[in-house]
C-alpha cells in the first residue's frame, strides 16, 4: 500500500489531459490530495494548494505522486531534481509511467541512502497465488465491458461513491495503475504472469462482511482479442455476484482493432454471464452503464432509454447522471 | 529454438513415469532422440542406446535435455556433475524443470565459459508483442478441453503425426514446456505477462501456406478458474479455423478444483465456438478427442459412440485408436 496523503506531482504538464492520474486522485480520493507542486511552463491545475516540499512536509504528506504523464519515454532532468529532494526530505514516491523510477540510478540510489520507498505500480510487489475458485464471502461487483477504455474504472468508483453516501460497505478494487494511484493499492493486472491473473484477484478481494461489496475494475473485454484473457481471469478469480455491462456507443471499431466491431450489449452480457457462472452460479447482470461523454444530453438520455427498454436492466451514465440506479439494482441482491 | 539432436538425460529417476518429459520426446519426435544417458540407480529406460558425453559428441548430438523430474525442488550434485561436464564438452542444456539452469551459480558460470546455451523452457525468451488480431493465412486447430490435463497435447501431436503421414502440411505448435522440449520451440504460455499472452500465440503461429495447418496445443480450460484467462487467448491469439474439444470422462471433479464439477462437452463446444469467431467468424467444432486410458476397449469404445451420437461430431481417442477420424474433419475445411 502507498502511505497517504499526496502531494501530486503535476511537473511541466503540456495540458490537463496529460495530468488525468492527479485528476482521478483529486476527484475520487480528495481526501488523499491535499497539494500540487508545479514546475515552470506546467499548463494543468487541480486547484490545489501549491505547495514546495517543506509545505507539503508540514502538512503530514507521505507520499509524492506522479500525477502526469512524462513526454517521449524519459524522465526529464528538471523532473529528476525534484524527486531526489523528495526524497531527501522524506517522502516516499509513486508512479504509473512505463518507466521505472526504480531503473533510474540516481532515484533508486537515493532511495536507496534515504531508505524511502519507490512504489512502480506498473509492476507487481506480490508473489500472487495461483486460484483455488474457494467461495469466500461477501459480496463482488464486477465491470464488463465491449471494449477496452469504455468507462469501467469510473462506474466502479461512481458506485462506490453512492453506495458510501448510502452508508453501504463498499470498497473500490483497483485493476489497473491510474485505479491503484487513485487507491494506494491493487493489482496492476496486465503486468501479471499468466498463471497468477486469476489468483491475484482472489489475492485482492477477500473474504469479506456478508453486506460488504467489492467493486472491481475490469480489464479489456471478453471480445478484445488482444486482452480477453485478461477479462476473464477477472471473471473467474473475482467470482462476482453482479455484472455492470459497460459501453461507448460511438466507437466505430475496436480499440487499436480496425477489422473488430463492437459486440452488442447483450451479447457481452450472455457470455460473461455464461463464464461467470462457472464460479458463482448465482451471479447476475445488474445493469448497464453507458459512457456518453461524445452525445448531448438529449441524445444521451434517448440512447440510455432504448438501451434500458431493449436490454431490460437498469441503463445510465453514471458519471454524468449518477449511479444510483445501477446501486439500487445491487441493493437488490 | 533448441539445437537438435538430442542426448536424453534420464538422472537417477525412480521410475517410468518421471521420465515423461523423455518418452514424450522419444514417442513424438524419434529423430531428436539418438541416445539416453542413466546414472546409478536409475529406473527409467527409453530403449534408446546408452551414450557417454564422447559418445554422444561422436553421434552428433547438440543439446542435452533433461528428461526427468527432479525431487525436492533441487538439481543435486550428481546431477550437476554431468551437467558441467556436457557445457564443457560443448553441448546445450534444456530444461523445463522449475529449478531454472541459469540460477545455479556453477552451471551459469560453466556455460558462460564455453560459450553454451542454457535453456530454460519454462521462461519466455523472446519480448512478445499485443495481439493485433490480423486474419493470418495458413489454417490453425486448437486444442479446447472440459479441463487442464486432459490430452490437448496429445491430441495435437497425433494430428500432426497422421497428416504428415498423408502428406499433408502440418505443425504442431507447443505451449507448455513438455511440448516445447519434444519439438525444440514455443512459447511457455504459463509464464507469459497477462498484455502479451495473446500476441505470443500470434507470433507462435504466423502466416504460412495457405494449406499448411498450425496444430495448436491447448492449456488450461475456459471453465477451469485457475487458467481459464490462459485459455481464452488462445482462442483469441491462436484464431484457429477448427477447434477439437477434448475430454476425459472419468474425472470426479476439475482438476486441483474439488468443488467444480466438468462442464459438457456441449457446454465447451459452445462458449468456444462463440468466442473463437471473435477472432474467425468461420471457426467450426470438427471434433472430439476422448482420453480414455482409464477404461476398458468395450467401456471406450461405447464411450466414444456414445458421445459421437449425443453431440453429432466425429470422436475418437487419437492416441488409442488413431487420430484419422479428426484429420478426415480438418481436410474438410
Amino acid at each position: 500500500m502507498i502511505e497517504t496523503p499526496y502531494l501530486l506531482f503535476l511537473g511541466d504538464a503540456p495540458d490537463m489531459l496529460a495530468a488525468k492520474v492527479a485528476q482521478g486522485i483529486k476527484d475520487w480520493r480528495p481526501e488523499y490530495a491535499l497539494g500540487q507542486l508545479r514546475l515552470d511552463g506546467c499548463k494543468a491545475d487541480m486547484g490545489l494548494p501549491d505547495m514546495t516540499l517543506a509545505e507539503a512536509k508540514a502538512a503530514g504528506i507521505k507520499t509524492v505522486v506522479i500525477g502526469v504523464a512524462n513526454r517521449g519515454g524519459v524522465i526529464s532532468q528538471m523532473w529528476k531534481k525534484v524527486l531526489v529532494e523528495a526524497l531527501e526530505e522524506g517522502f516516499d514516491l509513486a508512479s504509473g509511467l512505463h518507466n521505472l523510477l526504480r531503473d533510474e540510478a540516481d532515484l533508486a540510489a537515493v532511495a536507496k541512502a534515504t531508505g524511502r520507498t519507490l512504489h512502480d505500480v506498473r509492476i507487481p510487489s506480490v508473489k500472487y497465488p495461483i486460484a483455488n475458485g474457494e467461495k469466500r464471502s461477501g459480496k463482488r461487483m464486477l465491470a464488463v465491458g465491449t471494449d477496452c477504455s469504455v468507462g469501467k474504472m469510473y462506474t466502479a468508483l461512481c458506485m462506490e461513491k453512492e453506495m458510501r453516501e448510502r452508508g453501504m460497505k463498499a470498497s473500490f478494487r483497483a485493476t489497473g495503475q491510474t485505479g491503484i494511484l487513485i487507491t494506494g493499492g491493487g493489482v496492476p493486472l496486465d503486468a501479471v504472469i499468466a498463471d497468477f491473473m486469476a489468483g491475484s484477484i482472489e489475492y485482492l478481494t477477500p473474504d469479506n462482511d456478508p453486506d460488504h461489496w467489492d467493486l472491481i475494475e475490469g480489464q479489456g473485454s471478453l471480445f478484445h482479442v488482444s486482452y480477453s484473457g485478461v477479462t476473464l481471469a477477472l471473471v473467474h478469480g473475482g467470482q462476482p455476484d453482479a455484472l455492470v455491462i459497460c459501453h461507448e456507443p460511438t466507437r466505430a471499431h475496436m480499440r487499436g482493432l480496425p477489422g473488430y466491431q463492437l459486440p452488442s450489449i447483450e451479447a457481452v452480457r450472455d457470455v460473461a454471464l455464461t463464464l461467470a457462472r462457472v464460479a458463482n452460479p448465482a451471479c447476475v447482470a445488474v445493469g448497464v452503464s453507458v459512457n456518453t461523454q461524445h452525445m448531448s444530453d438529449p441524445e444521451a438520455k434517448a440512447y440510455l432509454a432504448e438501451v434500458e427498454a431493449r436490454v431490460g436492466l437498469p441503463t445510465t451514465d453514471p458519471f454524468r447522471y449518477g449511479a444510483a440506479k445501477l446501486v439500487d439494482a445491487l441493493e437488490g441482491i
